[in-house]
Parts: C-alpha cells; structure tokens; sequence
C-alpha cells in the first residue's frame, strides 16, 4: 500500500481536499516511484525465491552428495551397507560398491562434468561425477571441490574405461559416481603436499635449504627436514605407506623364520640400573630419586637368558644410543632385531641361521611384498638386490677382506677395523666376484670388538665373531660370547677401556656364566638398516616413522 | 745322595779318615735312616702311580666321561652326531641317542649305579649310569657326583620302565648312559635352587621376610625378592620357562590375528621431546643438551598414523610409567600390546575387534600352550579361565555395572570411579551371571578418562570409551577417539586439568586431526597382566624377566 501524505490524516472531521502544490505533486510523483520500485524488487526477491526453490527442487541429487556431521557413534542404525577395498575393483564390473577413501585432487571439467582421483591405501582411481548419468548440475559442483585430503564415502559403478587411465593404480576401470559424502573435511591449504612427498629427496639430503626447483619440471623438491616436520602429511605418500608395510613384514618374516627354529620371543628392560656396556653413549633418566640409564642393545639380558636355559630367544625392540652421530644411517633410537642361541659345537651353526634367516626374509620380501618394493625402488632408480644364485651366502674372512682391499688400492693394517668408505668399496668388490648384496665377514679383530667376544682358537689377535653386510654397509654385529665367568672377567680387565667385572650390572652379568651357561652366539639387526639397504634409500630417517637424531626429538 | 757333613770336605789334599765321634755317629744313623724312608716313599709313589695307571688302564670306560675343554669353536672336526630333542625320547625306544641337558641333581646308589636327573626345556627324564651295563666304577662314581646345573652332553640308551617314574616329565623311558661329558660345570654352591623356585610363592608376596618353613614339608619357600635377585636361576625353573613361553606366544598370537586382518606393526618413538600425555608419571632423560622424556604409551603416536591414513596399526612395545605404585599389578615398565584402527560407522565395530582377538588368543592358548598353562596353573590350584559359552563377550555398560555393584552393597555414584576392589567384585558378580572370566565394560564416564575421549551422544558425562577385564582386573583401556581437531582442542581446555592443545608435543598431535583423519578408535593391552590373569597368578612380577618397579632397577 502506498503511503498518504503525512498532513492528509487529520481530524474527526474528513477534511476537505486541498489543491496540491507544485512540490506536493512533485513528491507524490517521487513517492510513487519509489514504491513502484519497491513493488518490483519484492516481485524479482519472490521470483528468484520461487525460481530458487524450483531449481532446488529440481536437484534429483540433494540426498546423495553433501557433508557428514561429525561420527561420534551416535545410535543411528548403521547402514550396514558393505564397504570394498578398492583392490577388489576390477571384481565388480558394472556393479555398484561403496567404500571409504580419500581425495587426491578434484576438478571441475564443464557444468556437467568433474574429475576426482581417489585414494585407498596404496591404490588410486579416477571418479566421475557427470550431469549425463543423471546426477544434478550441483552436485557435479561439489564434487569437483571437495578439498584435497578430505575423507569420503563414495557410492558409484565401477566401469571399464577404453583407455587405460596413467594417472591411477588402478588403470583399466574408473568409478562413476553415485553418492560422494564428505566424512571429514581437510583444512585448507595443506602446509605439506602429499604430492611432494611422493618425490624422491633431493640429492643434498637432510637440510631445508634444499627446497629448490629442478629445470626439468620445475615442481618443488621438498627437503627431508620439512617432511619430517610435517611427518603426518609425509607419511600419506605412497612411497611412505610402502616402506612402513615393508617394515613391518621384515619384522613378521624375522618372528616367522625364527619361532618355526623354536625362538622365543622376549622382552627385556630398557631402564637399566648401570650403564652397564661400557658407559658412553647411554642416555641417562631420572629413576625416582636415582640414576638410571636406556639400554644401548638387550645384549647382557639376552645372554643371562641362554644362561637361564633359554637355549633361543629373540626380541623386537628399541635400542638407545647417544651418539652425537649426524649421518645418513645413524640413529639415536632405532629398532633392534636380535637373537641369542646356544650351539653344540662350531659358533658356525649361529651363522648359519642368521645367513638362513637372510635368505629367508629375501626371499619372502620378493615373494609378498613385491609391489611394495618396486613402488619404493623405481622412485628411486634403485637396482635389484642381488643374491648369490648358489644361495650360499659369501662368508669371508676378515683377512680375506683385507687382501682384496689391498689389491684394489687401500691402505689399511692386518688388524685395523674397516672405515664407512672401505666397507663400501669391499662391497663392491664383493658384488663383482661373488654377484650378491649380502655377506658375511667373519672373524675380526679381537681388539676392535667388546670384551664378551670369544677370541679365536687359531689367532688369539682375531675372534670368533662377525658382521653382515647388505650393500656393502653394516646391517648386524654378532659373535660367539664368552659363556666362563673366569674368562669373561679376564677379558673384561684386559679391555680397552678395562670394564670391572664386579662393577654395577656387570658383577650380575659375569655371575650367570658360574652356574653352567651352554655355549651360545648371536647378533643384532638394525631394522631401518635392512629396510634401507633392502630398498637402496638415501637416509635411514626414511625407515622410522617419526626418527631420532641427536638435533630431533620431535614429533 | 746322603749329605755329607760341612767338616768332611776340606783342601787339596785328602784327609785322612778320622776316628768318628759318638755324636757323628749318631748323626750318621740318621742320615741314614732318612735316606731309607724317603728311598721307601718314593717306591711306595711309584708303587701307587703304578697301581694308579694299571687302575686306568682298566677303565674300560675312561674315553667316555670326563670335563670338556671350553667349547672355543676350535677347527676341530665337529662330531656332528646329531643331537635329539628330548621331546622325541619316545620316537627312540631302545636306540642310542645323545642329546645336550642339564642336571638336576645327581646320586650314587652304590659302587656300580649311579641316577642322574636330566632336564632340557620342560622336559626330564631319569638317566641311570650301570657298571652292569659295561660302564666302568669310575664312571659311575663321576657321573653321581656331577654338580647340579652343570651342562651335560649325554649319549645312552633308550629304555622303557616297569614302573613310571614319578619324578621326572618323561615317565614310560629312562636313559642307559653310555658316555657323560661335562661340557660347562656348574660351580658349588648355588646361590638359589632351582628346585625351590619352581615351588609356588609363598602367600605373603613380596619381601625376603617370607623366606619360611612351612610345616608340611619342611621346604623352604623362598620369597620374590630373593628369586629376583637371582633370577638367572630363578628363570631356570620349569614354571618360569611355561610363563615365557605362553608370554612369548601371546604376543604373536597378537600378531597373528591382527596382521590377517591387515594391521599394520609399527615401532613409535620411546623418548619425546615433551611430556604431552598430560606430565605426570613420566620419566625424565637427558637427551644431549635437552630434556627429553619416556613414552608413557603410544597413543599420540598411533593415532598419528590413523591420521597419516595407516588405516590399522598395532605394535608391542615397552610403556614406561613412573607411577610409585608398589602393587601386585603394576610396573614402572612394561610391554604394550596397542592397536588403532579406523571404523566406518560406529566405536563398537573396533570393540568387536578387540574382543575377538582376544577370544583367539584364550582359544590358542588353549590349544598351543596347554601343557605350559597347565604346569603353571597345578602350581597355584587356579582356575581354569571361563568363557562364555556362547561366544558372545559380556559387553556391559558401566551405569548397569554400577547398578549391579549398588545391589551387591557397594555405595558408589552414577559416574565414580570403581576401586580395585570393587572391579574384583564385579568380576565376581559378572561371573557369577554370565559364567565369563572375561568382559568389556563400555560407556565409562567422561570425567575419568582422558582428554582425546569421544563423549557419547547419548549423554555428555559418558563417552565412548571401553576397558576390558579378565578375573575382574583390567588389562585393556580403550575408546573412540575425537578425530576432529577443534573438538580435541575444546575438550583439551576442559579437561580436568587442562592440557594446552598448542603446547609442545601437543600441538603436532592436535594439528593432525585437521587433514581428513577418519573415525577411529583402539585399545592398549598390557602384555604382563594378561599373562598374570590368564594364569591366575599372585604378582606381575612373575611375568616380566627382569621386572622394573619403583624399588627394583636390577638385575
């Protein structure tokens, strides 16, 4: 209704009309308008609101896309509809599936037509959400922008395509979509693209200063450091998931081989009383009101347990050293794989099952984790791990490894341990004459070991003890240990630097060789180490899920 | 030769024979008499030595006993007679065998008969050296006089028995001994017999203040304190091995079951850089120029991983606790069993996962380690553990729990906390009710548990938050966890007392939540208390090898 002229209402009395002015008349006029305009405005609002609530009302799709609220396990009736792991894909042709997975990228092609890649595990596929398959226009939209890192349940069909898809693991289906509900949004942006961490590290390793461009494809290089401190999003790469299911099978096949030969599995103290081994390199903690130290190997404990008649043990666990080591293959904590095993006659029969056990998880990783290493190899551009095709694995005597160090051009004395770069180059050597990556060098000095070696029968300047070697770098140190409390306390003394053998920890340990401790050898694994020569990576920082080094303690 | 008196010799010139004194005479006499006796000894040594080497000669049996050199792994050319595994000692009915074994004591009848008790692992058998049987006297004397815990290598016969014999494990046979050698000797006296240290604990726990006669048998009963400080021996009995190796079995049942199932094992850090499960009852240590801490769990840790899309992990581990709780049930350091998984639709889905792990682990039990159950178990007159008939865990939520406490007489609150006690109440009345020694209470009040709990939908003072009991102790706690970051940060602020969700160690924690990570939850199981309840056992002590408590940092 259009509004009177404030001076028009009056009176009881109808008051009679006036003649108008020229500015009356002039507003009136102005008045009109406005309301005319107003008139208008409500009828577009109303319009629009209809023309609104129609296209809505035309959005077939409005249930099938959108976002979840937050699962907190309220009592709504699941669903139980069955959720697939994408590996089954290829199973259910032209058949509806719905699973979980997650968002590599999005986009919008056309109003009619967007792209999303997803991911489940190690597995990839391409989404379509397309107008043509009956699927509304905004629904299409919001496909095409869910955000990267986004958790969804998908419904849709799984479709062969003609052209197999490259950018996928999963190469010759795709899925069109039916239902896209995002389950948890990811913020955006992201301080670390998973992308980028799919990449290989760049050449000069560790540091943040190595961020850089490559001419060829001028995509980042995203340094260790910034992976690591954003290791959450790292670990979401491909390669990442590969190393760490790797990881985790070395240890399987380990418990595997072993408990089959009888091993029990044990787990002995981290907190020690005395930093019984030798002292240096031993973090200290604060026990109660005491001072206790982190064990720097289980490697008095496992022996007191072939003294307590466990005749084979193993154990799984972390391994404290403080050493101020900032290399490519040191850590401050790192995973020990170890094994102690009484013998009846020749330390030999302890090789034996360590060079089995090898040959064992070799042979297993390239059995069922087969995927897992090419994907993490061809990264990298590492070659095959080599082994000998006679399966017996090269076992050389450390004199011998000397000689053949001689011969190609080093310098080094008949009793002098070998440096990181001479390792390496024996590892060469070894490759070319015996054609495998892995083997053993045994009987070492007795002098550049620890004081419960056994000294050599034949050499009392050399012992009965060994190293294993997977491309030509360290990965177990063993021997056969000196099971007479005599002895052992003699070596103990005779050591450089002398350890007392009735000191803290170790009166205990020296003990348990009185009361009729069998003969017994063994050794420790760095698992990261395995894991790293297995797959030919730079930096052992990448076979631990969150690693320690003595700059990083976080996260 | 006879001394010559000093007088007698003298210049050049030969004396003339002077008359003798009636004193040289005397002396002479003696010298002389002197001379004879020791003429007499030595042919009465050369007598003896005589007899003694015709005496070896005559034992027959003199190449097979003896003490073994230390076993230095020399070039000898190795026996290599193979060794049986007194398992099989059956298979072997009247066939020569040589096997590797202790002794458990030994005894000489008489002049020709001589028992040694041998045991290897769990088994023992009786061995019974015969001068009938060809075997020489002294022979028989060496072998009843061998010390006990020595090891042995033993080559005989094997024999069925009339009677059974009720001392040893292998009753139907006994040993002919044909060679005895001892390889190691134990030395005399021992500081613990092990033969006390397969007796049951005495009632009264812990202290040396219980080492007591008991009048049935006059035995002692040696307390934990003293087996613990001799453990190598105390770990040598019968009981012990049972308990390590069903501990050793739980943890790759564990594996077994989880890893079918696609988890995947990961190995978390052990030291943090900041205490960021809240502070308390961490452990302090000096990490380089830092400070640095023991994880308390790896819950931050394997959640992170969910976050990282690991989609299901499980590790075994140390947990470190610097509780000063002097109990029966608690270690500053024990082993964690966690998981973490995500779910699709609802928490309880990861109940029914853990749940049926654990009737896998108590079903294999069962069936892998009856023999150890049951020789740990006879010790202590324990029940046998219960499970519900049907399959179905009792799955009881706390308020019903409370209830039924109420009703049993216990005062307690809608949302207390239960007492020791009263869950040792209420495992009585669940069992007595459901005829199950194991269950899950579910829904616990939201106030006692930890910060990342998922509150329940259906009231804010519960949430979705789980612990699981065997004979009424609890040896899981769990939940779902908030998977949303905000959420997290609000409850962190709330929580009594509050945590800072931007503080260091907590920040990267809340931060990963912001991504995408999906619903899930988990539990973690403490290795020694499943253990300890599975075989009713008095103190947790007696599960872990070298136990860790506020007072015990050793051996």
């Amino acid at each position: 209704m259009a509004e009177q002229p404030a001076a028009a209402s009056g009176s009881g009395d109808p008051p009679q009309p006036e003649q108008p002015s020229k500015n009356a008349l002039k507003k009136a006029q102005k008045e009109k308008e406005k309301a005319e305009k107003k008139a208008a405005a409500q009828a577009r609002e109303l319009a629009e609101r209809q023309k609104k609530e129609a296209a809505d009302a035309e959005d077939v799709s409005k249930d099938s896309y959108g976002e979840l609220p937050l699962i907190g396990s309220a009592a709504f009736k699941p669903t139980g509809t069955p959720r697939i792991d994408l590996s089954t894909a290829a199973d259910n042709e032209d058949k509806e599936v719905t699973f979980r997975c997650w968002v590599e990228n999005a986009r919008v092609q056309s109003a009619k037509l967007a792209f999303v890649n997803l991911r489940q595990g190690l597995n990839t596929v391409q989404a379509v959400a397309a107008a043509t398959d009956g699927v509304s226009k905004q629904m299409v939209k919001f496909c095409g922008n869910v955000s990267t890192e986004s958790t969804l349940v998908v419904t849709g069909l799984v479709k062969r395509v003609k052209e197999p898809i490259k950018s996928a693991s999963i190469k010759d289906f795709e899925i069109h979509i039916l239902k896209l509900f995002v389950e948890v949004k990811a913020e955006v942006p992201l301080p670390l693209q998973v992308e980028d961490a799919e990449r290989p590290l760049p050449e000069s390793g560790l540091g943040d200063e190595d961020e850089k461009q490559t001419e060829s494809n001028a995509k980042p290089l995203v340094g260790l450091n910034t992976r690591l401190n954003n290791r959450t999003l790292d670990l979401r790469a491909k390669i990442n998931h590969a190393i760490f299911v790797i990881k985790s099978g070395v240890c399987a096949l380990f418990q595997e081989f072993l408990s089959q030969k009888g091993f029990v599995l044990i787990q002995t103290p981290k907190i020690l009383g005395a930093a019984s081994e030798g002292g240096a390199n031993v973090f200290e903690v604060k026990y109660f009101d005491r001072q206790a130290y982190l064990a720097q190997s289980p490697q008095f404990y496992k022996q007191m347990l072939i003294a307590s008649r466990f005749q084979k043990v193993m154990e799984i666990g972390p391994v404290f050293r403080a050493e101020n080591s900032n290399t490519a293959r040191h850590l401050t904590e790192f995973t020990g794989l170890d094994l102690e095993m009484e013998f009846q006659e020749h330390y030999h029969e302890v090789m034996s099952v360590l060079e089995d056990l090898m040959l064992f998880i070799f042979k297993e990783l390239n059995a069922r984790y087969k995927k897992e290493t090419e994907l993490v190899r061809s990264a990298y551009h590492v070659e095959d791990f080599k082994l000998p095709e006679s399966g017996k694995v090269p076992r050389i005597p450390f004199q011998e490894g000397i000689k053949m160090l001689r011969e190609a051009g080093e310098e080094l004395g008949d009793y002098d341990d070998l440096s990181t770069p001479q390792e390496k180059h024996l590892g060469r050597l070894v490759l070319e004459k015996y054609n495998s990556d892995f083997y053993v060098l045994d009987q070492f000095p007795l002098a550049i070991r620890p004081a419960y070696t056994m000294p050599s029968p034949h050499n009392p300047e050399l012992s009965n003890s060994y190293d294993m070697f997977m491309r030509g770098q360290e990965i177990l140190s063993g021997a056969q240990r000196i099971h007479n409390a005599e002895l052992l306390a003699e070596q103990m003394r005779k050591h450089d630097p002398p350890i007392d053998p009735n000191g803290p920890g170790t009166k205990e340990y020296v003990d348990s060789f009185r009361y009729g401790c069998p003969p017994h050898g063994g050794g420790g694994f760095g698992l990261e180490r395995i894991v790293q020569f297995w797959l030919g990576l730079p930096n052992i920082r990448m076979c631990s899920l969150f690693p320690r080094d003595p700059q990083r303690v976080t996260p």
